[in-house]
Order: C-alpha cells, then sequence, then structure tokens
C-alpha cells in the first residue's frame, strides 16, 4: 500500500500465443514512460479514450513491434489513474521484450490483481465490488457471471450499505447516551431498536442461507451414479452428457473444456464424479457394503441411486434400500430400463418415489432432470446471492454480534457493552465492503486474482 | 474469397483465462452488429480510434459483461474495413457468451488467418508481409522478431519488387521485339539484357543463400554435446544453461520456457537435443561405435565432442577422433578439465583445433561460445533474410526460368521461348508478393494463421 503512487505493468491476456498481446501500464508516470518508447503521436498531447498506432523501439531504435496503443486518463480509467494499454502481435518474446522496456524506464511489474486493488484503493469501487472482479473472470457458466456481474456492479455491496446506514444510526444514538450517562436520558427507543435488529437479522440470514446456493453457482453439485454393475450407470452418464453436448456444440469452438462430465441445468453444473473406489465395491450387495459405499461418498452432494428393473432380484434391491435410506447423503432412486420393467420391482420403488428411465432409449430423462433440479434451493428473499466464504464469515460475525446486542438490551446491560457489541457488528459489515481493512486482508484477496487484473 | 464482404469475428486473444479477452470483428456490418449488443454511446455516431465503456447485453437486456469497445472506420484499420475490438473480461464463459451473441446479430465466426487474409485482399500488405504476420507471432527470439518486423514492414517485398520491375521492363521489350518479328528489329540489347539477369540472379542467389541462415533464426541449431561418460557433458550443458538463465532472469517472469535446454548467441538458438541414443552408446570406444553414434547424430546440425582430459588414454582419444573426422557432421572439439590437464593429450588435441575449457570451474566458456557462433554464416550481400520455404522455392523457380532465359539467348532461339521464361520468371516473383495467387495457395499459407488474427 505504500507503493500505491508506483506505475506498475503488467501483461493482461492469458499467456501463449495469440492474434493481440495486451499490456497494460498504470500510475502516474503512466504517459510518460510508454511515451519514451512510442514513436508515433505524442502522447503527451493525445485525448482521452484515444486509440493511436505506431511503434514501440528499443534503445538502438530497433523496431521491437507495430502496436495499438489505447490513451486512458485518470480519473476516467479502471484504476482511477493514468492508464496506458498497448495492444502488441501475440509473441511471447515481443510482449516480454515490451514489458522489460517498460522496467527500463522506470515501471515496475505489476504484482497479481494491482490494478484493481489500485481501483478499490482509489475508490473506484468498494472491496466486494473487487472480489466480483476476480469471480467474473472466473465464471463459468450463466449463474456464476450474472452473479458476479451483479455483485461487481454493487447490488450484493449496496445491500450491506443499507443495513450498515440502519445500524449505524442506532449505534450513533446509544453513542448519544453514553456522552449523556450521567444524566440517564434514553435517545434510543429500546423496543424500536430490537424490533430493527430483528428486521436486520432476518437479512442477513437470508444473505448467510443464500451462500448454500451461491456455493453451489460456484462449485456445482459433486454428483455420483451407483448401481450394480450393468444397472447402466455408464450408458445414464453417456445419455445425460451427451445430450448437454448436442446444445452446447451450436455455439462452437471451446466450450468443450467445460462439459466435460457435467452437465448444466437451470445453470448450475452438476459434475459427475468418478469415484473408482465406489465402482470397486459394486459387487458386494450385502447392507455393509453398501454402507461403505456410501461413505465414501461423503463427498457427494448427490447420489444417484441406479437400480436395474429387468435383472435385479427384490431381495437384492431391498438389502440396498436398507443401506442407503439409513445414510444421510442426498439421493434420487432411478429405476432403470423401465421399457421392459418389472412390475413388482416397479411398484416396490414407488414407494420410494423412484424416477423410472430408460438410459438407453433416454426415455423420461428430463423427469431424472428435473428431479436433479429440485435439489437445488433457489434462495427466494434476497435477489443477491452470497458466494464468498470470507463474505460469509463477516455476515456469520455480524449476526453474533447483534445477537449480543439483543441480549444486552433484554438483560439490560450498560450501554457502554451495548455499544461495543454494535461497533463490532458495524466493524464485520466493514470487512466485506473494504470499509475496515489490514494490509494482510488485501494482500490475501488480490494474490488471488491473475496477473494483469 | 467469395466471403470477403462478410463481417467476422473471433477471439484474438490466447484461450484460457486472463484479465482482459479481446474479441475482434471486421466487415461493414461491423458497427451496427457491435451497436445492436452494445448499452453506451451510439457507435453508429463515434468517431474512428475512439474507445467507449458500456455493456454488452442479451435479448433479456442481461449484463453479459461490462466492456471496452475499440473503434476502427475503414480503410483505417488493420483489414481496411470497419473494425470494432471488444475488450471483456477473459473468462471463457464470457467471451463464448458475447462471440455467440454477434453470430446471433449476424457476425460469422472467422477462419484462421481471416482478418489478415481479409487485410492482403484489401491490398493493405502483400503476401510476403501478411506471412510475416504470422512469423512475428511466432517469433521467439530477437532475431526471428527481427527478420519477422522487417519482412512485415517490407524489406524483403521492396526487394522482390525491385527485381520485378527490372524483369518487366526486359520483358515489355521483348514482347515489343514479338509484335513486330516480321520486321527482324531488335529493340532489347541482349547483351544488356544478359548483364541485368546476371545482376538480377546474383540477388536471388544470395536472397536463397540466406534461408540457411533464416532456417536457423526460426529454427535454432540442433546441437549434441559427445564424449565418453565422466569427461563432463551434463557439467558443461549446465554451465551453458545456467549461465544464461542467469542473465535472462533479470527480465522477469514468463521467458523460462523459451530457454529450457537452449542457449541464445547472438540471437540464434542453440537446442541441446538430449538423444538417449547417443548416451547408450558411450561406452563403446572402437571407431564402428563412434560411427554409429555419429551415425545417430545427423539430426544434430552441430556436436560438441568432449575429451576428459585427465582421464582418458590417448589411444581412446586416437579412436574416438579416427571415427569423428571421418564423419560429415560440423563439430567442435572440446578437451574438458584444462585446469589439470594432461600437457600431452592438450598437445594432441591442439592439432585438431580444439578448444579447451573447465566446464566445472566455468573457465573459458567463452571462446566456446565464440567457436559455437562461428558456425552460423550471417549473410552479408543483402539486409534481408529470407525465412520461408515457400519464398525459397519460388526464388529457386525464378531462377532457373532467368538461366533458360540467358541459355535461349545464347543459343539465339526464338523470341517468344524466351518471353515465355521471362513471363515464367516473373510469375514465380509473382507468387512470393501473391500479385499471382490460387484460391488453394491463400487457403494453405492463411489455415497455419491463429484464430482472430
Amino acid at each position: 500500500m505504500s507503493h500505491i503512487n508506483d506505475t506498475i505493468t503488467a501483461l493482461a491476456t492469458p499467456p501463449g500465443q495469440g492474434a493481440i498481446g495486451i499490456i497494460r501500464v498504470s500510475g502516474p508516470e503512466t504517459i510518460s514512460i510508454v511515451n519514451e518508447l512510442f514513436k508515433g503521436k505524442n502522447l503527451l498531447e493525445v485525448a482521452s479514450h484515444t486509440i493511436h498506432l505506431g511503434t514501440i523501439r528499443n534503445d538502438q531504435n530497433e523496431i521491437i513491434d507495430e502496436v495499438l496503443v489505447s490513451i486512458f486518463k485518470g480519473p476516467h480509467s479502471y484504476t482511477k489513474e493514468d492508464v496506458i494499454e498497448i495492444s502488441s502481435h501475440g509473441s511471447q518474446y515481443i510482449l516480454q521484450k515490451v514489458l522489460s522496456l517498460l522496467v527500463t524506464k522506470g515501471a515496475r511489474l505489476a504484482k497479481p490483481g494491482e490494478f484493481t486493488q489500485k481501483a478499490f484503493l482509489n475508490g473506484r469501487f468498494d472491496l466486494a465490488q473487487a472480489e466480483a472482479v476476480a469471480d467474473l473472470i472466473a465464471s463459468e457458466n450463466a449463474s456464476m457471471q450474472q452473479t458476479a456481474m451483479k455483485q461487481m456492479r454493487g447490488g450484493f455491496s449496496n445491500e450491506i450499505k443499507t443495513l450498515r446506514e440502519q445500524l449505524v444510526h442506532f449505534a450513533s444514538m446509544i453513542e448519544l447516551e453514553l456522552d449523556f450517562a450521567e444524566e440517564d436520558v434514553e435517545f434510543a427507543d429500546r423496543q424500536g431498536l430490537i424490533d430493527l435488529i430483528n428486521k436486520i437479522q432476518i437479512l442477513i440470514q437470508s444473505l448467510i442461507a443464500s451462500f448454500e446456493y451461491g456455493n453451489v453457482i460456484k462449485n456445482g453439485v459433486p454428483t455420483v451414479i451407483v448401481g450394480k454393475p450393468n444397472a447402466g450407470k455408464s450408458t445414464l452418464l453417456n445419455a445425460l452428457l451427451n445430450e448437454e453436448k448436442a446444445i452446447v456444440s451450436d455455439v462452437a469452438g471451446t466450450t468443450r473444456d467445460f462439459i466435460e462430465d457435467q452437465i448444466y441445468l437451470d445453470g448450475i453444473a452438476f459434475r459427475f464424479i468418478d469415484t473408482a473406489g465406489i465402482r470397486e465395491t459394486d459387487d458386494e450387495v450385502e447392507i455393509i457394503g453398501v454402507r461403505r459405499t456410501l461413505e465414501k461418498m461423503k463427498q457427494a452432494g448427490l447420489v444417484i441411486y441406479l437400480f436395474d428393473l429387468v435383472n435385479e432380484s427384490i431381495e437384492s434391491i431391498e438389502e440396498q434400500l436398507k443401506g442407503l435410506l439409513s445414510s444421510d447423503v442426498p439421493f434420487i432412486i432411478v429405476g432403470n430400463k423401465m421399457d421392459q420393467a418389472d412390475t413388482f420391482l416397479q411398484d416396490r420403488l414407488i414407494k420410494e418415489n423412484a424416477v423410472f428411465i430408460s438410459a438407453k432409449e433416454k426415455n423420461n430423462l428430463e423427469a431424472l432432470k428435473e428431479r436433479l433440479k429440485s435439489f437445488i434451493d433457489i434462495p427466494t428473499q434476497s435477489n443477491v446471492v452470497v458466494t464468498n466464504a470470507r463474505h460469509l464469515q463477516s455476515l456469520q460475525q455480524t449476526d453474533d454480534a447483534l445477537n449480543r446486542v439483543i441480549e444486552g438490551i433484554n438483560m439490560q446491560m450498560s450501554n457502554d457493552l451495548v455499544a461495543q457489541d454494535i461497533r463490532s457488528a458495524l466493524f464485520h459489515l466493514g470487512e466485506i465492503t473494504g470499509e475496515v481493512t489490514t494490509d494482510d486482508l488485501l494482500e490475501n484477496i488480490f494474490s488471488k486474482f491473475c496477473i494483469g487484473k
């Protein structure tokens, strides 16, 4: 933080060969440093938000590259400082050379996330918004992208800000009473305050509750398909994946990496985990065997338990059900081969609220997908979803502090103890948006960013 | 080529997560297509070479990303068409989404190199220059970068153009004679023409000769260190590499990939090949063994043959020398452990023009490096270096045609035969710069480009 006035530079595009590579420079010396290397228009004289063609040259006047230089004058830039983006041919050699020339002229290589850190420190946005920038870059699907976008544009921060303002008002009343302690006045209506805190806590708790959904958005639902050998596990997995592949292949190109062994339902990723361990115990049908299998499935958020309606015996099914029902893993019971099913077995599984499909014929997969989706609780109370574990922790600490406030009031504890708990609640809310920070906290947050952001 | 009027789009930055991803759009509909998705200023009304902050939205008015849009109005753009570059957050999901929205609005996904192909077809530069763009992006060191840069800026093309103009003048004279064939006039002074062709051929041959150097610039010199076990091969390799690593580590960051097992001397890469086969035969000292070893070294452009001046016997050295001297691989004989060397052995190797070093003490490595550099013929006759095998072939075909012209004149062959050979020379020169092209040729050239360029 002592280096906020440095002029920093970094490669902002992914490493590797490409048509274009962008080098970003930010800080007070940006324009003069780049101008020393750039042959074209005099950059000291050009307007903000304009683009200029020219060459980058070394001290021997050799052309390193023909480039486009985009100029953003502070405060109308990402960092609120003067920023230049140099668009080079995407050769790693050239980009490295341009970077080292910039360093020669006085720029410093940026640390991960340092541009965004500058933007935060210069007040472009608060900490929760800055963190959303990293989430946005890491977003792999519509839900992640929409959640991060809302957060980056201030949705979450506004919510926190509202809570905080209400609390500040509250706090100032109590502090006022402290000033007049000897006179025993009461500026803050105690019942009104308790009502307000209850209202705030409902909101905080709904934010806390949204984290489970936020986590699912970010990390998907680890899903395991279990069942006896030949129950049709692979066929089901392929049926689910193939259909998905057909859908996304319309969009062309690089998406393929994202869909390997996972499907998206309403923007939520169901990741199919290949647990070799579970497969090994496939042939053990006794309860203990199934329990041991389920034990290993603890890593799964959801189990699809597949029964073969043609080849399994009722005894085998009963034994597996006994193990399954006594476990605490969320599961969906699926009866496969419905097209040639034994009605007796089917009737038994209907009691367990099973879904019936034919993986091979791709029959009724929609019903299974609907059931998968039903496992996702979409929060309704607030539009804002908490996706960040750090925010969750601060919210919980705020909630704890507010509980102590209520308790303090109810127990008619002294005002300075109550005031202290309110300050504690304000502190933890402030941690989220960065009104309260430490160097360590910032370091920790921004070190997880990519270089150049 | 029938689709030159399409509006095309592609990701122009390398795939993968990064701070920034750039999507490029080019073609007549560029501005109107992007304007449909962009919420911010009306792009139909903004000036060229300006940058605008706004959002990309889908048909449901959901924000896909906050972006910067750079606008280049034709002909002042890379393709000479209207071009827009959209600078997004570098999430693959977001970039893919923006691309698919552009396609929805009427853009087509670009083929590899299609932007550069448009630039060529619209006359921004000739074919040799277009090819240099790909070389520039692929450049991994100063020599590659400088050669490609010179070529992209027209150095090679200018040379070819000069040759071609001289030949065109020549051709028109001969053609004129054909028109007056019955009158048996001679507009073209035969001896003058032969002198001119000789002059042109000297230039063409120097360009052809430069290809060997061009190839070395592009691909480096495959180098093998050979010698008996414990002669110090690994120590020497490490000494050469480590020193290099120390030099480049000043420049920080991603260079490390480039220097793995190779060193740069005057910008030329000496790539050390690890040929396990050669090592296996290390313990065979008889001539046949060494010969067989050398046979395997055919893939090497250069062999460093290392002798241990302390532990080897004169007999062993003589046998190895016999094998080595009878081979046709370029080699450098190196005597290692010079600090404790046996003078008798040293005297024997002096006769073979050996370099003496101590790999362990890093003594005299500079002398070895000088010797390595001496193997590189830097062309002196022309500043222009041919690096492209396609250009080499066309130059050779031009040279052949010119030989036939000289032969035809000397043998007083009929003018139309001579004229035909001159046209053939012009044709092959034209292939280089793209004055003569076929769809297949263009397809072949541009398909090797990366997407987005």
